[in-house]
């Protein structure tokens, strides 16, 4: 990015820039459809101010921070660090290019750009015109990353979609008999709810809420409901169901050929949203789900998928991050599969993912994994 | 162990034996059917002396340790550690309890005992009446995992077994057309044969070894060539597969009942040993194959099994560690699965495990874990 070396990153910026991701992460959960951004003010080698975007519509990270300063004389002197460009457009607030500008302060460090359409540049131009020194592009993949659902979302005109799956170290989510039960520890299932709180929505299919009469809220940790999205396309879980409770919003996606009015009627009557949309390879086409859930501004979607919706949304081509938790027992290869038929003939054309995290939960291991294109 | 004061372990102790262990993994793949022992001499605070059990029928590891202490005089002002309980009999070599006494060391730290008959409590014994101040169990559980082969063979009269599966990440060996080789990286396969070096042989059946041509020795690392122990019921195997060449001798298991005796006698005119054992649950009988090996001094066996054989393997309850690689990949739940039926009706029945350790092989991940009965 940069050619004129005045403009070079400086061997502290990558730790003001940790920080700065530190501190936007704390928005998780809270700012979506907004990104999540956090911002340092360092003047002389020692910070004089943190902020971070705190809840959607509240102040950006920017403000935040620079209304944490104590001595405001010091912003002419200062390096203010931020993981996303700063906006250079009227929103819910005013542009904090502009609030930068007018507090003179002298030097820029961003992370990634805003792909954002009002913003994408413009912010770093409106800061440069003033004379700002602008620093683009330290910790720029981890940048990305964090904020993976708005990059996508502004890229895509689509939500991120992670796929999460409990499975036994051999690839079963059931036994023969189709028990299922509990399949992963309690350590495993809080940090599914703790998934719940930063995904937008969650999504899982009627098969297994007719199974397991799913309730799929946020219960384990303290957190926003995310939407709870039904894919139902004959209608056939019944209202007295756990996930049509009140303790989240639904909605349902129907087949649009096949969703009886009457009981498309009812739901509505509940408060139950139904949307319907049309077939494609045996499933709802999850171009159109997808494409309704980005008109309702949602940035990401946790799929919580059995067999058959796991494979469906992996043959899509639409999942964008793998989340599996594997706990250590065997079912033995007469259970059902984590993963249905996927089409795979020959290694060479196998579905590949590259892990990019594990952890541990109790006895059990969370891995991580994104596609590989 | 220690009821007396003085005999109670120091805080640092565990560094000591922390780096007897050290030592003593030098000697896996060398040392079988001995034990890997280090030793290390300490003199006020300053290691004065280390070594290690190098190669079976050469100095146990005391003998190693006090041969390289330059001033012998500091001996009688030191504490040696070692991971094994000294032996105070007569074998390749003459009793290390005996020169411990005889140089005069007024102080041993022990990490476990030895369970071999011989010893079991003899060598502690043998340095307590010499007036020698014993601490026993620093590092006990840790000493113990190191020499799990050896402790396994001397406890259970038979090998140590481990199971070595190489996966996708949905559970899966080969695709719905059967298509199987290279599911993991060249890093995976090269931790394959560092495996193999250190057991003492290597096991697998016969349609994996007829799907593959499977060579089954060591070739990507320097070491010693296990055993290969093919089971091939009735003797199925070409004799000009690559199982059969000359890198690394071969041990086939056949049916007693059905093993036609002049492929028997073809094979044995080759080098080739037959044994034959009797059929237990479907399989050739995994207790009598074991009993065999047990009789040939072979502590530990590496079982790298296709689909069935790892399924009646950890059926027949002799699984004592798993191995399992896991590539970045999926093939979806037509393909062949890792581990074949196992009798598991309801979650609670599940074979369970505990994850013992999580390495990074190139882009592949290598689980392991120990049964939890």
């Amino acid at each position: 990015m940069a050619t004129n070396p005045a403009l070079a990153a400086r061997p502290e910026d990558e730790t003001y820039m940790w920080r700065c991701l530190e501190l936007a992460e704390r928005g998780a959960g809270s700012v979506s459809p907004n990104p999540m951004v956090g911002s340092v003010i360092v003047c002389a080698g020692r910070v004089i101010g943190e902020g971070w975007h705190r809840q959607y519509g509240g102040p950006h990270a920017e403000v935040d921070a620079i209304a944490s300063v104590e001595d405001e004389s010091l912003l002419r002197q200062s390096t203010l660090y931020v993981n996303l460009e700063p906006c250079s457009h009227y929103g819910k607030t005013p542009p904090c290019a502009d609030l930068i500008v007018e507090k003179r302060i002298p030097r820029v460090v961003v992370g990634c750009l805003d792909p954002h359409e009002k913003v994408a540049g413009k912010g770093i131009a409106r800061l440069r015109e003033a004379g700002i020194e602008v620093t683009v592009g330290v910790l720029e993949a981890e940048s990305e990353r964090l904020n993976e659902a708005f990059m996508t979302s502004h890229r895509k005109g689509r939500p991120f979609v992670a796929l999460k799956t409990a499975q036994t170290l051999d690839g079963r989510i059931a036994t023969s008999l189709g028990a299922s039960k509990w399949i992963t520890g309690e350590e495993s299932r809080c940090q599914v709810h703790r998934l719940r709180c930063i995904y937008d929505a969650v999504l899982c299919g009627a098969s297994t809420v007719l199974a397991d009469n799913t309730e799929l809220t946020v219960r384990f940790c303290a957190g926003r409901q995310p939407l709870r999205v039904l894919l139902d396309p004959r209608l056939q879980v019944p209202h007295e169901f756990r996930i049509f409770n009140d303790a989240a919003k639904t909605l349902v996606f129907a087949l649009r050929e096949e969703a009886d009015p009457d009981l498309v009627r009812q739901l509505e009557a509940r408060g139950i949203e139904v949307a319907t949309v049309g077939e494609a390879e045996g499933s709802l086409d999850f171009a159109e789900v997808f494409a309704e859930l980005h008109k309702r501004r949602l940035l990401s979607v946790l799929v919580e998928g059995g067999s058959r919706l796991a494979s469906a949304m992996v043959r899509s081509g639409f999942v964008d991050k793998y989340y599996v938790f594997i706990a250590p027992k065997l079912f033995g290869g007469d259970g059902l599969a984590s993963f249905g038929a996927l089409g795979v003939t020959h290694p060479d054309y196998a579905v590949k993912l590259s892990f990019s995290g594990i952890r541990r939960f109790g006895e059990d291991l969370l891995l991580e994994a994104y596609p590989v294109h």
